[in-house]
């Protein structure tokens, strides 16, 4: 972590009794950040607020949260910023105060290296033994509660691949570990529908809006996997990464693959 | 929160990047402690051990929480000792770092006020509309995503109910929000099976122990509730409470759960 504001002051501790900490209570954005401007910063926002709405938080202003992006990014280069917001309240208890106030943390971090690298050659990826868990009161938003993810990391970490690819209890594919993910199938992008669990993406989203005749939001049965022309995976510090390989089966970089990346580039 | 140690450091604060904090990637246990003795240490110690387990964390030694625990509760007469594990690790990111070092922190509360008179009196409950989420891997552990707990908390502070039953998607009867379970049917005592979701409370196995010839887990299907003679709730803190609503539906406060009152009170 580079530079942390808590409620707008420099500071890189919170309170013990932080309702993050005790009940993963809050919500969170991950935003590249160019020479302190946040990229997609409108998409995050709308994300951040649907996250809110469904917690029974009041989002901070808009503008504040811009100018403590901004303030903790600049002179930073390219960056990642992360917002997490925590339900305030003190005392033991699960019960949270209705007046859904929260506190913001915001931290900037290294831009990681590689990632030009890892969008041209593809990773290489394994479906994940761990099943996420079905949500709907949580579906799509980017909530605290992240042990599904943690769980299913440690297993690609001792494992040779290096995504992982989650699936819910009844095998459909749900997204990668950090990433949504798309199939490419007679040149149409089919993506998981994200109601019942998962993180509806910025990337993703900002896909499914600029490609919306040749997209379609379904469920995905993990043995679409073995059927399909291209797979790819996105999310917004990497933008689309192409998977080459899940378990034993390989995957061409296909043109569709390429076509969203050189569309990326070219914004 | 009246007192609290972090990694042994008398501190109420923690590093923003905890990933407790960040991912919920953590365990904790709440303790009754009485003249700085904690209430059934080893049952606390082997839940935490097996939550620790699961999540591939290294427990501290025991004689260390216990005498931190000691250290946190000197002076303060009967108090609720918490203590939290996080994983430590550096940098954003779900993948856990492969040796399980973690942080402890350890705070005291003040003994919640009111005990005796809702064990003597019970309360009224209400299902909650929120069902938990089923996920095997961390079924029956007490780890830090607890957002599905917040989210029903909220519908019972908003509503003329005490406490908040919790159903599994296929409502099954799985706990209350912080307390087990016990339903009482023919003299039987029955107590959901906790394997796909719920926390293992302290108090239940305790119960389940010592009056296992008339115990029985297994799935309890909501229509049950209606059914049963008696049913209460019970954990660490709060002893046995008898519920004496559920929704609409009352219930008499029976002997079998006053019988298990008056065993806990002569321990």
């Amino acid at each position: 972590m580079l530079e942390c504001l808590v409620n707008g002051e420099i500071s890189k501790f919170i309170h013990t009794s932080n309702r993050g900490l005790n009940y993963a209570d809050g919500v969170f954005e991950t935003l590249v950040v160019q020479n302190a401007r946040p990229l997609r910063w409108q998409a995050h926002m709308d994300r951040l607020g649907l996250g809110c709405e469904r917690l029974g938080l009041v989002m901070p202003p808009q503008a504040l949260l811009l100018r403590e992006v901004q303030t903790i990014s600049t002179g930073l280069g390219d960056t990642v910023v992360k917002i997490v917001l925590t339900r305030d309240g003190h005392g033991r208890g699960y019960t949270p105060p209705s007046d859904g106030s929260c506190t913001r943390i915001i931290s900037a971090h290294p831009y990681p290296e590689g990632t030009n690298d890892i969008a041209r050659e593809g990773v290489t990826a394994q479906i994940c033994e761990l099943r996420l868990a079905l949500q709907p009161a949580l579906g799509g938003i980017k909530h605290l509660n992240r042990l599904d993810q943690v769980l299913a990391a440690a297993e690609i970490r001792d494992s040779s691949a290096v995504e992982g690819i989650l699936l819910d209890p009844e095998d459909h594919v749900i997204s990668a570990i950090a990433a949504n993910i798309f199939l490419v199938s007679d040149e149409r992008l089919l993506t998981p529908r994200l109601d019942r669990c998962g993180v509806r993406g910025v990337m993703r989203d900002h896909i499914l809006a600029a490609f919306a005749p040749r997209c379609e939001q379904r469920r995905i049965h993990a043995d679409m996997l073995w059927e399909a022309d291209e797979v790819f995976i996105c999310n917004t510090v990497r933008g689309v990464v192409p998977l080459i390989a899940i378990n034993d089966h390989a995957y061409d970089i296909g043109p569709i693959t390429r076509e969203l990346q050189a569309w990326l580039l070219s914004e």
